[in-house]
């Protein structure tokens, strides 16, 4: 599509040159997104001539010696072709015979999993990826298109790539209807009502997509699960999907619903009155479904549970713990797949800080959990929010395997229309020295990482560009955690947008510093939660009527007249306890404390002295201004690069940005305008008053807000 | 992505017949469907000669004279750009001056409506563009770049062109949460959420794709319309989409709900207690909103109203007629938009046939509408079934605009995965003779055809690739009512798959009977209304007990243990006495009528013998095994057309195809079954048993059938 574009753009620039008039753009023809970072655009005369394609290319893409490529090993191959002619387009090379450079494809064609190690080196001026499965070599010639892509000399390869992690999922909130939760991206992009017969060609562009960054696995439906999708009618569909992802090496997963037994059939056993984990019959009932999954899909990942969580029926409703209805799971599942347990817990019931809840429910019964049990924890304690710190119970289970849990949907961080780049804020959990031996990547190693998909029906899948972003950055910190945030912003940007420095040297620290920004005017200081009920949509941190106490903003925020702030030091509610000592250290003094986490831990006077030596009031503006101030510059910073992103896409795009420019004053403005009605204090000099008062902000309402 | 599709197939091609391997289709640059009929696929080598381009385009692009061309006109000059180019682009011309061939646009550039008359002539090689508006140059462009699409030689273009209605608008059942009532094709293309800030590139490419065929307006709501869409927020978001269509001659129009003045507040005039539209502060109210209305949106088109129907409120809440009603928002519209009134009124109440109902309340107000209040007619007097005859309405209100509604979508023909071609069907109803003076189509001439839309967000728009054609059909014919089925279909096919003779030799037989197809497998001889309730998925013609009599399919078969078929003669409900005698006369002998629509107006008994000589009970079973059969057909056809579409959309099809054939089977063996259960008649000879027993069937559930 890119080429068309360039062409079209190109003759029809040259019309309008001729004839003097301007040619305004229609969509024919248009850029949308889709291809995501694997557009593969052409490169430059210079780097076409350096990769002396696509003529060598025809020699070696077969492993030396095979008689029939696996179907991975197909793709591998297919992949190389279609993008190295994609990169090398602009300037077709001559076909010919001759000695040029081969690429070759070196992996043993095995089905094993675990081995997804490659290597790329450019030896005597021939390129080879190699590896020890075919899935090595997929992952390979990926990474290969990509260093191509970013610019890379190809005689200088030389590259040494392992997972740091073995479970690297996507987390689909997608409901059955259609319906996405927390999507912001239109509808879900699953299509059971059509699978199995109808397999939509977007299922592939989604493995593609997928295994382009390492994602190696996808849960398919909503944590919420509704049970029938443990029907026979949905295993055949799930199958269909398996059977189009194997090849990209996705194994798919299912959330299943703690009470299914109690509520659809079970093959010859039928329909039960309990789905108490210890009743023989209950297990009885999982491992029959377990074996009937099995049956159709060979390779079944396993059972995803959210439990006793928000609702949702779980062990203790028969008076069992986690580990009794995660073993019991494990054992139906054997050592066939893996039974991934929620941690995101909280009690309607519970007199704790929420943020307690989680760490008190899970940490005794560490040691408890079957093998192929792995118990999924959110990046903090709360729920996503744009800045929390890491999860107390990351190091606290040192014999139980631990997964990361982030969310790549922007449910807190102004859905799909607002720009921030996630991987700064994954990072700051993944490094995080848990003080028990490790950081939290290093805790989590031995598991993985899920995040909760931004995938939709939109053109562009995740209902803008650059939250496209997001989901690449998920893939490549599972796969290494250690990849600056700079590195992958910048082949993403390259990938997906432009890969000229000039480009480059604008949008990467527009990127980096985005979600910092958001923060900002959002949430400053380590506030948290402040956001409108239910949907999540803007600002509300004058709601403090809700019928369970932590649903409120004021249950979080806890200003009033005096001060702001969530006290959980030892004073408080302790949650600071619940971290290893050096690190609950490093967090109990607000006067040396990295005070992005001000609030969250401490409750302060409105006139106490932050580190800069303002009072906290003037320091709380400043920082709404700050963000807001930076929102304005990316949307300048972003007005000017037209000249290097293609017309549609560098609108929508500035779009979006004047969206969150208007938000991002409003968020300011309505917190403000409330903090001012407790505090009753002036603005401090200089500040700008809320455009509106705080009756208008209260006052609105937005219920077509969408994802609820 | 046509020709990088082309490119990359022809290089991997190559490269997989060097090196001895088949190489896989990935998702790569796959065709999509998301151009629609509008690819302008590349020309042979000897078409492009013919056509003499891209060189002279050049010169004369631009109107002679013209120091700014309109949006329109750019538009206009965009667009043979654009198609002129990618026709040409497999096999690029020689650019350069030299005396080569012209394209002229000649239109004054007015915004004046109502002349989109256009001509297509070449003379002394030059081919020009002539009519009395910019809009009708654009229609003009694409009605060229359609021909050369086809083949057609530019030495012989001799086009007169004029639409044959002012009127040809969709109707979108679009629900701003983003549901769409009977869609089938994902969500609502239309992102209320962020509008006015973003604007979607498939609002640019949706008004591209309805002007190429001529459609001129949308309703962008559903019929059962929210309140709040006349609301300040939503009008400002309705004028950025007046504003991005307005250059495609596409004017925005709204569904009205009639309540709203007891629901939203009306500016100055805030809430009111009723809604009665005599009321003068109710006329005040609707005053002030169309004014606010056409303050932003200039040439807004006006209201679609569905009143007194279903559950939705209107003037016979208080006491009024439709013509109050819609006389009232007439008054508050004036010269400047059109009143759209629906006739699809039914009531629980009124024990008259439901096909009656229609005409007994509108034809008494023959007179009584304002100049420009249009009343909406269905195709049929029942709802969009697979077929019925023409409504009695056409005809029998002369001193009314009626306007024809048919159903793009395919609420009761399988939904978005059996494939049947609509035009025959529409052509039906057009062709139809009132005995009243004029067929259906001289009837709705001085007002307009609406179709509800079959748009959504899945990428290829429709649901399936040949839904598409239903969109395109619907415009051409609303443009142009003598256009054969057929000229469409091969117009669609030659766009949208391929220009080959082989091909469409195959493919234009079967969508020309693939409407009848269907209509065979589900609903043979005339029967109507055997659909599941509520979501109308398959069949369930033994529901008999729901609340209203006119819900059950029960009302519309009629079948006992001796016949079937619902008596609409004198002898019954008489609907046949609202057509015109010599009309009437022709549906009112079974043994000389046209038998598709036998059991529409007759009840007969099992053994009655059709025209064929067969009993009734045998000819029923011939039809659905006949058209089973047919899509058994359809299913082979395609299968070996594989040569000539693009991998990815011939395996929608080819799946598509299959699930119809499964359905199909479905339809036929469920039917049978019930008929048998009621008649208890063997078989005919050689028929096949249903393959499942009666209960099965009964059994069924589809709580996830989408549309709803």
């Amino acid at each position: 599509m890119m080429r068309v574009r360039k062409l079209v753009n190109f003759v029809a620039a040259a019309c309008a040159l001729a004839i003097g008039i301007a040619v305004p753009a229609t969509g024919a023809q248009a850029e949308d997104g889709y291809d995501l970072w694997l557009r593969n655009a052409p490169l430059d005369a210079e780097q076409v001539e350096r990769l002396g394609l696509p003529a060598r290319l025809v020699r070696t893409a077969l492993v030396e010696g095979a008689q029939s490529p696996s179907p991975t090993m197909n793709v591998a191959t297919a992949e190389l072709m279609h993008g190295l002619n994609s990169l090398a387009a602009a300037h077709p090379v001559e076909r010919g015979s001759g000695p040029g450079r081969a690429i070759r494809l070196d992996c043993p064609e095995s089905r094993a999993d675990g081995d997804a190690a490659f290597t790329i080196r450019t030896v005597d001026g021939d390129i080879r990826i190699g590896g020890n499965s075919d899935l090595a070599c997929l992952y390979g010639a990926y990474a290969l298109l990509r260093e191509l892509s970013l610019g890379t000399d190809p005689d200088t390869l030389d590259i040494d790539s392992a997972p740091a992690m073995p479970l690297r999922l996507l987390n689909h909130w997608d409901n059955p209807d259609g319906h996405v939760e927390r999507g912001y991206a239109g509808r879900s992009i699953f299509d059971w009502w059509h699978l199995p017969e109808r397999l939509d060609q977007r299922m592939i562009d989604y493995a593609r997509a997928n295994a382009s960054v390492g994602i190696n696995g996808a849960v398919v439906n909503n944590v919420n699960a509704r049970a029938f999708m443990l029907e026979p009618r949905y295993i055949e569909k799930l199958a269909r999907l398996a059977d189009a992802w194997r090849p990209y090496g996705i194994r798919v997963y299912l959330s299943a619903r703690f009470s299914a037994p109690t509520e659809i059939d079970g093959g010859d056993i039928g329909r039960l009155e309990t789905a108490d984990p210890l009743d023989p019959q209950v297990r009885a009932w999982w491992q029959a479904k377990a074996d009937e999954i099995y049956a159709a899909i060979p390779d079944f990942g396993g059972f995803l549970v959210k439990a006793n969580s928000e609702g949702q029926p779980g062990p203790q409703d028969y008076g069992r713990t986690h580990a009794d209805g995660a073993n019991m799971l494990a054992q139906a599942i054997g050592d066939r797949g893996t039974v991934i347990w929620r941690a995101f817990v909280y009690s309607a019931q519970d007199e704790t800080d929420r943020a307690k809840q989680a760490y008190e429910e899970f940490v005794p019964l560490d040691g408890a959990f079957a093998d192929n049990v792995i118990v999924q924890v959110k990046n903090g304690a709360i729920d996503f929010q744009p800045r929390e710190p890491f999860h107390p119970m990351f190091g606290a289970m040192p014999q139980t395997r631990l997964m990361l849990e982030v969310q790549i949907t922007k449910e807190y961080l102004g859905f799909a229309s607002h720009l921030a780049f996630l991987a700064p804020m994954w990072r700051e959990v993944l490094d995080a020295d848990t003080g028990r031996g490790g950081s939290v990547a290093e805790v989590v190693a031995p598991a993985g990482m899920a995040g909760v998909a931004n995938t939709g029906s939109d053109r562009n899948w995740s209902g803008s560009d650059f939250d496209q972003a997001n989901w690449y950055a998920f893939g490549r910190l599972a796969w290494d955690p250690a990849l600056s945030s700079d590195t992958i912003a910048r082949e993403w940007l390259a990938q997906t947008f432009n890969r000229e420095e000039a480009f480059l040297a604008q949008t990467a620290p527009m990127m980096l510093s985005s979600r910092e920004t958001v923060a900002r005017y959002m949430t400053p200081l380590g506030l948290a939660h402040l956001m409108a009920t239910g949907h999540h949509y803007g600002p509300a941190p004058w709601v403090c009527d809700l019928d369970r106490p932590e649903w409120n903003p004021c249950y979080y925020h806890r200003a009033d007249s005096d001060g702001i702030g969530f006290d959980r030091t030892a004073t408080g509610s302790n949650a600071l306890g619940q971290y290893a000592p050096a690190i609950a250290d490093t967090w109990s003094d607000p006067a040396t404390m990295d005070e992005h986490y001000l609030l969250w831990f401490h409750h302060l006077d409105w006139d106490y002295r932050t580190q800069s030596g303002l009072p906290l009031w003037d320091e709380l503006v400043q920082r709404y201004d700050q963000g807001v101030t930076e929102v304005d510059t990316m949307v300048h910073t972003w007005d000017d690069l037209s000249a290097y992103v293609d017309p549609e896409r560098h609108r929508a795009v500035a779009e979006n940005l004047r969206i969150q420019q208007r938000e991002a004053n409003w968020w300011r403005d309505a917190s403000i305008a409330y903090w001012q009605s407790l505090n009753g204090l002036p603005l401090p000099q200089g500040a700008r008053a809320p455009s509106r008062d705080l009756e208008h902000y209260r006052s609105l309402s937005f219920p077509e807000a969408p994802g609820q």
